[in-house]
């Protein structure tokens, strides 16, 4: 898959990821310039191209003059997560980029990708993520794959949905779990509940419907941390 | 300002909103046909037009059939607001207009817009926002205006910042309060930072920087809630 700009190339130099090729325009400043030098030193073929190719190489309208496609891996999946997420039906490729960037600075052990969720390594994502990618394992996956790997786990399943069930703030989220937040898509969350399953809700007092998915999947993951650390956060 | 689409149109109906002008295409149905006569018996002009005028008309790719011109007007400001909401420095519409729908489902009372944030009514926000221009007051103002009116209020200022402060989870939301969270571009924040304030952050053991500008402000937004609603909460 394919990063771009400075921040992400360079991510992506320090997690050490496997890549096959870096390209970059003229202008290099002093942090670009250790950046392919950091890149040559691993044997990665590093080549300048010109700006005009770069535009049409890019994603972006305005590149930053640096890009590199990299091995389409993850990082090795935990053994044993305590905090799996899974953002079923995200469609919007923002939305997904930001919910794998909440999940990573949550602490999220691990993100199952189940069919029906955007590409989680199309660009807009990865752009969105914020170098999520070189931080999260993720697993894509069918949902009948993903619920046989939930079912030898054991942990609790929570499926945010609008109104339904508990309270986010009354829910046990300590022991290992698998937490799922459904899209804009209809039809988000339905195979999960055909498992067992708890279901949680965000209270709204000012009368609308429901969040924006990424929002949502923010709000839930960071009280997961909460009660985890309940140290850190005084409470 | 101009809503698209079945739902906001509806909304903007149902907010007894000023309306201009709505403009539709052929093709309807039974809940299309209430809205326009809904309009209609307000003596707002309702006309069809084709399917290209819409395309053209419209700023999506495809229109749902049905656009609404809306009186650029704000819902009344409350005189003692409990809950300020300021995005400052927000460049992104679709950030933008989730930090909206987390305000209002949040239970903000009044939400100042700095300039620099970008345009409330434009319509990548409206459409992000999902009706939360129709249920919050909104007001646009540069920042030494806002300034006055946050120190006549003598409300607690608390801005949002990276690593600095407090964990939000140890602040006390309960007094009236504005929360200022800053957006992607640099200097956000910074007007606040003259002004007595105190900063907060999200605590991020993930070692991830920062999170997406709106999934911040919905963590944020609903800590106030929760603290405000620990019934509701259960906590």
């Amino acid at each position: 898959f394919v990063v771009e700009g400075v921040r992400l190339v360079e991510e992506a130099l320090l997690a050490g990821w496997e890549a096959q090729l870096v390209l970059h325009t003229g202008d290099l400043d002093a942090r670009k310039q250790a950046i392919l030098d950091g890149f040559a030193a691993r044997r990665v073929p590093v080549e300048m191209i010109s700006e005009q190719v770069m535009r049409a190489a890019s994603d972006t309208e305005s590149p930053q003059g640096l890009l590199a496609v990299l091995a389409l891996r993850s990082l090795p999946l935990p053994d044993q997560p305590d905090f799996i997420f899974i953002p079923d039906g995200v469609r919007d490729p923002g939305n997904l980029g930001s919910m794998l960037r909440s999940a990573a600075a949550a602490g999220a052990s691990l993100v199952y990708l189940p069919a029906g969720t955007v590409d989680v390594f199309s660009p807009k994502v990865v752009r969105a993520g914020m170098g999520a990618h070189f931080r999260l394992p993720l697993m894509v996956g069918s949902w009948q794959e993903i619920a046989s790997l939930l079912q030898v786990r054991k942990g609790q399943i929570y499926l945010a949905a609008a109104g339904e069930g508990s309270a986010y703030t009354q829910a046990d989220f300590l022991p290992p779990l698998a937490l799922v937040v459904g899209g804009e898509a209809s039809g988000a969350g339905e195979f999960v509940r055909s498992l067992p399953h708890q279901l949680v809700h965000i209270p709204m007092p000012g009368g609308v419907e429901s969040l924006n998915a990424a929002a949502a999947a923010a709000v839930l993951m960071f009280e997961v941390l909460r009660q985890r650390q309940r140290d850190a956060f005084g409470s």
